[in-house]
């Protein structure tokens, strides 16, 4: 089957956001073996979008329209299709109740193209949306079939992996199956992680290993196409040994949906430990992290943001003379911030994070220094100094990472 | 001049990679007043690339390759544009010389692929890449001009901005001025703030007017084409004055790269106002959006994250008897963190948040049930009810952006 992915939306064309939901789809496509050629972008204009559906039609089975279901004037995808298809909309009743409630509850007055957010080209099948309001659909045509979705990637993404993709691998079940591992990796680049592969991705035929980088993050993916289910493990299991073999010290998790955090979580839950910080360079990030893990709050009680060295000393315990005379982005100072957010919360784990967020140099300090502290019952804590490159954003974020990362190790090694 | 942008590479099909620099590349056409009303990616494939480009040269008057310059077998762009204008590759003498000194640094054999990196379609003018070593160009036909650019995000930006920018503006020096202001809003949704604006949509021709949505905030961008800036800007300002009008109790600041934490941090230096958190629901995240500001610290020194009742009450001083009685998410509890807060740290404005960030109800109570209450000196503290729609990272991130929204708003009316 051959596929053609079809971005609508002005702001694209401006360059206002970036086209990630046709990466996120293309992926899906190249998973399931689903072959595609081309991809287009076009505006909300009614006529060149008909004419990108019609070049499309003409060289794939499978055509995709992503983003213009919402509700304003200027989203008309789900109206050019059903033109182009020569039907009307129909309501989906489903959504059409959905909607109805969200309108009551919000006390909402609704406008014409609002409702047509619940609707279909006639004949078509919903693809819920789990998130959002704007239903998407699979519509068959003469010889293709023709898949709307909605363009906020919250909703996007859901209803591709809880909807689009299973209809899609059903359709295509006598295909070879294809099998996909994500490994996640921290602490090491791109560029020396694939180094560290070079011979077993010059050679790779099946399976595939393909890398990419996301928040500060490589992730890899093995990929192995089989007859079935099991030979298609068999092919990936070996192929994992090898890069564990050589990379495994910077590997934490499986998984598209895994994270550094989730895994802490587990880690905490596993070894029935809590956690607890003290953040100054990081003001929150680390533990807002972690609140983004459903049922965290059993290992995680709370914590500090102690940005000025007065709040170090009132919050944590500290002296303020003693900050000073180290420094307020020190070992000490970190190790204290440890220690004394271990003793006012009598944690299990305690982390601290002082740094130079920057831009520019402080205290002496280039921008990307960082400490991070690691304290715990019975032990004295310890501190680890970072270099960290990049923004202001970047040198937050690393820190965040590098700080679920050292817990992790650590709890691991229990 | 109408632009079409044709990214060339099978990464980008099989989402790989986010083709990203089309995004940048089409954000410096808007600002140029460069038209672009289609976008293509394809493959590594000659024939799949000369029809991409026909379709292009059939529609735009400027197409550029972005990608496939690099020393590899499937880097094809220069060949099949070289081909599709009926000429030759010749060497850009510059880049060619700079190659053999690179080979000769770095004791490397060069491939016949690799010198192809210093080529150009015979007659092209060439764009200098400082970065890397594959020279782009541009070409002229029969009635289109031709760009080619280099794929890694590092060489291409350069040379879009150093090279092809200057080119073109240099090129379309007559076209008038296109201007943009961008209004942020918050607390609107999108299709409200359309409805309330439906008959300027409507009517919307010079300037135009386009809304979309990010990260739970909704932007509208004004984009008026005059002779000159001056006229553009007075095309502006009537409208932008009748959309204050309507939605401006929802407006908080101008441009793509402002933030609600960023106005609240000037709108803290305006008023010479320190501020800090006690947060639950969202563990860190409004601390942790507020050290994203550079300069923050002289008006938010720390806070508290308090996701159980014990560390509510020790370290904000607060009876946990009081807050069982009262419930963890409750107005009471609400008032009592940011009194709490604001007595612990004597800052100039407290913020709290309490709240079921889900997934599933808590206490009673539905997920997206938020609490944020507000506790200033010499006042008592307040608390707002809110309920937000989503999952459990739309809940903690609306509740962010709407704390950073009660206190702008706090602070603008002081």
């Amino acid at each position: 089957m051959k596929a053609e992915i079809i971005a609508v939306g002005t702001e694209i064309l401006l360059g206002q956001i970036v086209n990630s939901n046709a990466s996120f789809l293309a992926r899906q496509f190249a998973d399931l073996g689903i072959d595609s050629l081309n991809q287009q972008v076009v505006g909300d204009n009614p006529e060149r979008l008909e004419a990108a559906i019609q070049l499309a039609a003409g060289r794939a089975e499978l055509v995709v329209l992503i983003g213009g279901l919402g509700p304003t004037a200027d989203d008309i995808s789900k109206q050019v299709l059903a033109h182009h298809l020569g039907v009307d909309l129909a309501y989906d009743e489903p959504a059409r109740v959905k909607l109805a409630a969200y309108a009551k509850q919000q006390q909402k007055e609704m406008t014409p193209n609002n409702w047509v957010q619940a609707q279909l080209p006639a004949g078509a099948m919903p693809l819920t949306n789990t998130v959002g309001l704007a239903v998407g659909a699979v519509a068959k045509g003469a010889t293709q079939q023709y898949v709307l979705l909605p363009g906020p990637p919250k909703e996007f993404q859901p209803m591709v992996l809880s909807a689009l993709v299973p209809y899609l691998a059903a359709e295509i079940g006598h295909a070879p199956v294809l099998e996909s591992r994500v490994l996640r990796f921290f602490g090491i680049g791109e560029s020396a992680l694939v180094t560290a592969l070079q011979d077993l991705i010059a050679e790779q035929t099946n399976p595939t290993i393909a890398t990419y980088i996301k928040d500060w993050e490589v992730t890899l993916r093995i990929t192995a196409k089989a007859a079935d289910h099991e030979a298609a493990l068999a092919l990936i299991a070996p192929m994992e040994a090898m890069i564990q073999k050589r990379v495994g010290a910077y590997f934490y998790g499986y998984g598209d949906d895994d994270s550094l955090a989730q895994e802490v979580v587990k880690a905490l839950a596993a070894k029935q430990i809590t956690l607890t910080a003290a953040e100054s360079l990081t003001a929150g990030a680390f533990q807002s992290a972690l609140g983004e893990i459903a049922g965290v709050s059993e290992w995680f009680k709370g914590g500090f943001v102690t940005y000025s060295n007065q709040t170090k000393a009132a919050f944590l315990g500290l002296d303020e003379a003693q900050i000073d005379a180290d420094g307020a982005v020190s070992e000490a100072t970190a190790k204290a911030m440890a220690a004394g957010a271990l003793q006012q919360t009598q944690a299990g784990i305690a982390v601290s994070f002082t740094g130079i967020a920057g831009p520019g140099p402080s205290e002496g300090q280039p921008a990307g220094t960082v400490w991070i502290g690691l304290a715990q019952a019975g032990q004295a804590p310890t501190a680890t100094l970072y270099h960290f490159p990049g923004s202001r954003q970047d040198v937050r974020g690393r820190a965040v990472k590098a700080g679920l990362f050292a817990v992790l190790r650590d709890l691991q090694n229990k």
